[in-house]
């Protein structure tokens, strides 16, 4: 079973990498986790947490698991308002992407909140390969793992990736001075979709590699879409 | 000019209601403020701000501003990350909603930055209307306007309703188990959108209500979609 220094330890990237594990918070993650037999090493939980869920305890089964006061999941928990149950899991290592599959590319999301939006939302539309580049944040940082509430456990494959790897795609961006997705025809073509950060849109550098832009057309005077939004949308045309 | 005290009271609920004020960061959301002509009481922001951002402050004109210290804005800042400028809005006063416009309802819609998406996605479809219930969160909240980006100042009516008041609309209800929005016809009909909280969908009294509930079709096999990333792509096909 991981110490609890080595748990505080893994709030930091560098620490993710080096012990290649990552945190889980609350029932729902962890049974998605348990359900997907994730590598789960260890469990902890409070007195009060385990006299109110009871179900999620028993799926433990042989999963080395412990009691800590809720002064210590405080700070064990990456999170303000901690649920009082945390694992910790293996980062799973991927072998290369299925090329007969579509993907979805992010070009240097960074906000935690809307990649863990579009861990979900992907999924919801069958789409289980994400690539990201290397200015990305880290998926399994854990304000992603929270907002991606258990994603990280359906995805077939998830790893940095640069564009150059991605051949024999038709590869589609979205910008909303792109052609509307209304007329967008794929047939069966295989096709990888680039979403672009917050801040700055589709990166120089990844705009040469685009066949084409694929915008949702303005019906009022709104600025912008937020990123996991707009994937939902492009998405929801795409796989129709 | 407001004091630097009644600032940091605006972090609270309470104090916005008693003074009808609420607190805008960034220079982008108060560019969107100045431009919709908000009244803005106040403006407070560093010289270290002043320098890397002359055009924002030409544009504040004739309204009241002040520097103040790197140490004084991250205190009257609510957020971790202080942008360097920070403003009072009076919270605007609405009259009755305009019965010949569409309009969102939230039923109990409790994540900030989720209703911030919402905002922003609504002004997009051209929604610019939204209510919602006494238990959803204050649309005022910090972690709200930061994450609507400005969304505020486009919106023309948000306030507290009950369902009891919407009359002679067709009440549609966001359902993952609801007719497949494919299927929707809603011709020129006016409509109310209820969206329910992250955790518990629509409320049983909400319920009540619904003409008819609709929902987005799973290709995939994800376990739910963000309530935001729903919502846009219902009114992505709603108002096609």
């Amino acid at each position: 079973m991981i110490s609890q220094k080595q748990v505080k330890s893994l709030h930091l990237r560098k620490y993710r990498s080096l012990n290649n594990q990552f945190i889980v918070e609350g029932s729902r993650s962890i049974s998605s986790a348990i359900d997907a037999k994730a590598r789960i090493d260890s469990v902890f939980y409070t007195l009060d947490f385990s006299k109110k869920n009871p179900t999620i305890l028993e799926k433990l089964n042989k999963i080395p698991s412990g009691i800590v006061s809720s002064k210590e999941i405080r700070k064990l928990s990456p999170s303000t308002n901690p649920s009082g149950i945390l694992a910790t899991c293996k980062i799973p290592k991927f072998e290369s992407f299925n090329k007969n599959k579509n993907i979805i590319f992010l070009d240097n999301v960074s906000d935690p909140g809307n990649l863990g939006t579009i861990l979900r939302t992907a999924l919801w539309f069958g789409i289980d390969q994400i690539g990201y580049s290397s200015k990305s944040i880290d998926p399994y940082n854990p304000k992603v793992v929270r907002s991606a509430m258990g994603a990280h456990f359906s995805i077939s494959w998830l790893g940095e990736l640069s564009l150059d790897d991605i051949k024999g795609y038709k590869i589609l961006g979205a910008d909303h001075r792109g052609k509307s997705i209304h007329t967008i025809n794929i047939d069966n073509q295989r096709w990888a979709l680039i979403m672009g950060s917050e801040a700055q849109g589709i990166s120089k550098s990844a705009h040469s590699h685009i066949d084409e832009l694929i915008g949702i057309p303005k019906v009022g005077d709104g600025e912008s879409l937020n990123v996991g939004v707009s994937m939902g949308i492009l998405l929801h045309e795409l796989t129709k």
